[in-house]
């Protein structure tokens, strides 16, 4: 019998030109708030530029970092202070590891875990406190974490002011911890955040925001170990997952997460059908509410901040799929679809709701409310069944919030350009306004092996028409299992969908951090236009390949056009002129009088 | 003194799983269309699908490639029968190939090369022909091109009727000869088929056809053969690229071209000024009027279909790009602003524009209007100088059109998502609807890297909103010289972009590769779905990484839920039973005689 498997080492050490800080809440500061910081070359003679920062103390070279003892508790405190008690945890069961034993069995995380929940009578949910007019401390941190950038455009002359179309939605000039407050006790937003992770740096969820992006991790028909599951979510976060979801569904289920629970700056979401399935080995019929809440309650005292609950898949709705192209591609949907088929009876979750509500609202894990009949292809697109489901989701919503709960809506899937506002507008109207969650959605389904991309655009488009948060889609989608590389450039890819939505909404930080590359790249700071970059790596290595000596990188020229023949060094060479003129009329003469260099040489150049 | 290089091998044979078919105009047996041919599983029961094909005979098996030779001629008959006046071509000057001697010195291609002009008093554009209500050869031609899947469409029971939002666009129920014609005399559609291309393809470029992409090739500061160059439109066209431009700057550049265009099945457009500028030394001062005059002739001799000219660039107008972010980043406008600036005076592009569109029309070369001061930076969308540009462009429009000539108009570059259909837009009510043809728009700068996906973002979106050609952009862009991998991966995001764009705008063929993809999905069948999809290579090479087994390839599952835990596999389940069954009350009885098996054993599914 060999020692159970462990996690052993994780990605650490920061991105490629970024330096981690930390700022305090204003008037809070045992609230600390980490950020990237880009300082610029000096030439630039510009501050340093401050971004979102996802990637928790791993990028961190001051953390001292142990998987087995997890990461630092920044919310122990506040937790502490909120009258919750202490619960004797549920044992732990053979099933709940998928019955793996000796050699097979992977040992639970060894960091210590008192298990909390709300007391009677006194409110436990970020909802209940809003709603009540208390702003908590994970209010607090989201607001400043997400003023990035606000002082800095409020006040730079430099800077235009952004600008931008949001369809309606509300972004404030400062984010304050009362429109924090006032958001989440709307039910617009949401703070994803368990009473038992006291590990997690919170994040606001809303369409007031910035746009978030989740990345899936999970072992699957392939085993993988807690370590590489562990190194999967540090992985993505490094490259900027705001939330991770573990979609595990094979054996050591319960132990993989804990090593990922206690480890996770972000947010976690599941899927708990999946291991209730596992508990019954496999087949659907065998579900049972008792089942199902075991669960529940087993992950809610692990710590995980939210569950999808696909609880609109009612058996009325399931021969709507019958002549679509593409059926039913939720996992929990098909199953679902299935338990209610095969019993003709209505679903146990949709019966169930209120219990459900009542068990989540206990650990204020949020709902994630799952569209079981998302489409699965262009074609099945804005769909009767869709439909029918959201409606559903919309009076679910409503239910949850009664009983106090955080909610979010999942989202498709697969939507040609031409559906995906009406899919928008019509959760907007239908939910209440509750932050929408979308997976992609994908504008085509004609390009297996490229499904990040033709994801991204719908991503992108939906992100601006108000979707709070979008699931990423890794290039093997439909194909296979992603590896690092995969998770990666799915992250990247939906950094840079969030991202064109926050801009395109006008959100000050995401204008800055436009602004300064482009200076960057137009100034010819080739290291700086690397280091601002979503991927500093890759970028640097791309250029290196065509121009790889070091003295290229201060070049003030690029291999596109060779030295001889720049266009940006023809223009700045006009905006110089223009700028040392106080007319343009002036300007030709002076120009010829200067020996007309509007070229640098390229020996010169190079050697610059 | 060794031999003059000559290019030698390019790539051949049938992309995988693709069959060459060749389908006549109707009632012109002379006029072959070449289409991709996909054969299905026979469990599919369904006939072949037919793709749009723009690889000319390189993917032919049966074709004997020769590139000295040049490839076949299917318009020569056509031109023979126009009436054109033979010309006695214009000598090869050193400075056309840069002084390019001896061993450095490219050979000419030896394809025979009779070149031709318009006949005095004679029609001899496409835009000429459609105005006198002549319906060409080419326009026969393409109409049965884009024709592919309409007939299919309206006859088809098991396909629904395509719909779309196409902004304003006529896209027709069937593309007609006379509707082309029509679309070009209205100046909303081009053929760019210069009468010197007898090789050409014919290709329509509007909005109310299919959207086209552009690759860009050339030689540049590092120096590539031209063997190398002729592979890179061949690997380019292989893929889908619809049009290529041959952006050269080097050495060599007229004998370059020359095995391009004996060898080119598509489009190939230029920027006339790049070589203009090589011969006067890299000095845009010493640019003129009569060495540039010399290129136009030089180039339409050869057979170039579209030459980008960037007149637009008014000396009025530099002085308004002094405050961008990123000046100017096109190269031809920085080098016509520079030259503007350094003399003071008007460009000469546009006050000789009458006699510009005279040597063009000529040939019927068509007019890519270029915007010299497209946005270097999302923070310079839609800015002063761009718009004021614009406006000429318009007016310049008018001019050529007047001249008889066939023009499109080349758009921006980089734009955020909230201000992309403002360009349109504008583009449109400007120009009198004449085709855009844009790049990108990049809809953030934070990716280096990556720009094929921040671009593709835009490029969909402009291409849904009525862009009718997409110049692609590769990863490589703003850090190195894209590889042949970039290349690919460039035509293949934009072939994404361009196909989401036909979908949302209601194109009947794309929605019936997108259902026939989805129902290859939806039915394992995994063979069919790599081979439909756009890049079938990486599509099976993704599969193999996770299930390498031949067996695989025909298992009912895949591998993200592995084979206990389908969804697909229990929503077959569920539709199979629904078409059973008269109505759903009785399949839960049903269901449950049947043994509830709604998964497949794993070892049974393998094999199947």
């Amino acid at each position: 019998m060999s020692e159970p498997q462990k996690p052993t080492t994780v990605t650490t050490g920061p991105v490629e030109g970024t330096r981690k800080v930390f700022s305090s809440a204003p008037g809070r500061p045992d609230l600390v708030v980490p950020f990237r910081e880009i300082a610029l070359h000096p030439s630039a003679n510009e501050p340093p530029l401050w971004l979102y920062d996802s990637s928790g103390p791993f990028t961190d070279p001051d953390a001292a970092i142990d998987v087995a003892a997890g990461v630092p508790r920044p919310r122990a405190a506040a937790l502490a202070r909120r009258n919750l008690v202490t619960v004797a945890p549920r044992p732990v069961r053979p099933e709940d590891n998928g019955n793996a034993a000796n050699e097979k069995l992977v040992a639970e995380c060894s960091a210590p875990h008192t298990v909390y929940a709300g007391a009677a009578g006194r409110p436990v949910t970020q909802l209940e406190f809003a709603r009540a007019g208390i702003i908590t401390d994970e209010m607090i941190y989201v607001a400043h974490r997400e003023n990035l950038g606000r002082a800095a455009m409020a006040e730079g002359a430099r800077e235009r002011r952004a600008e931008g179309e949001s369809f309606g939605a509300a972004i404030p000039e400062f984010v304050t911890p009362e429109f924090v407050r006032d958001e989440i006790a709307r039910g617009r937003a949401i703070i994803p955040a368990n009473v038992n992770h006291p590990e997690l740096e919170p994040v606001i969820i809303g369409r007031n925001f910035l746009v978030k992006i989740n990345a899936n991790i999970g072992n699957s028909a392939v085993t993988s170990s807690a370590a590489e599951e562990v190194e999967k979510m540090v992985w993505a976060i490094r490259w900027g997952a705001d939330t991770v979801m573990d979609l595990s569904t094979g054996r050591n289920i319960h132990n993989i997460r804990s090593w990922i629970m206690r480890n996770a700056p972000v947010p976690i979401g599941t899927v708990p059908i999946y291991q209730a399935l596992e508990k019954v080995g496999g087949d659907p019929e065998k579900l049972d509410w008792e089942v199902f809440k075991d669960t529940l309650i087993e992950q809610a005292e692990q710590g995980v901040d939210y569950f999808t609950i696909h609880a609109g898949v009612r058996l009325a709705y399931v021969p709507l799929t019958a002549r679509r192209v593409t059926g039913i591609v939720s996992r929990g949907g098909s199953i679902m679809a299935g338990w209610c088929l095969s019993r003709h009876r209505e679903s146990f979750l949709y019966e169930r709701f209120d219990e459900i509500c009542d068990i989540m609202r206990r650990y204020d894990v949020s709902f994630s409310l799952g569209d079981g009949l998302r489409p699965g292809s262009t074609a099945d697109a804005n769909d009767a069944a869709q439909f029918a489901e959201l409606e559903t989701l919309g009076e679910l919503t409503k239910v949850a919030w009664e009983k106090g709960c955080q909610v979010m809506i999942e989202g498709p899937g697969h939507v040609p350009m031409h559906k995906i506002k009406e899919n928008m507008d019509k959760q907007l109207a239908t939910c209440g306004e509750a932050p929408f969650y979308t997976l992609g959605p994908l504008v085509t389904d004609v390009a297996p092996g490229y499904d990040h991309i033709t994801s991204a655009i719908g991503a992108a488009m939906i992100g601006w028409f108000g979707t709070a948060m979008l699931c990423y889609v890794t290039p093997k989608e439909h194909l296979g299992l992603p590896d690092r590389d995969d998770v990666k450039t799915g992250v990247i890819t939906y950094r840079i969908a969030a991202h064109a939505a926050d801009l395109a909404k006008g959100h000050p930080s995401a204008r800055l951090h436009d602004d300064a590359i482009s200076r960057a790249r137009f100034e010819f700071r080739w290291e700086d236009q690397f280091n601002l970059g979503l991927d500093p790596d890759t970028a640097r290595r791309f250029h290196d390949e065509t121009m790889p000596k070091e003295a290229h990188k201060v070049a003030h020229f690029c291999s596109m056009c060779g030295p001889k023949f720049c266009a940006m060094k023809i223009s700045q060479d006009i905006r110089e002129e223009a700028a040392r003129q106080e007319g343009m009329e002036k300007m030709s003469e002076e120009y010829h009088s200067h020996g007309s260099h509007i070229y640098v040489p390229a020996d010169h150049a190079a050697d610059d």
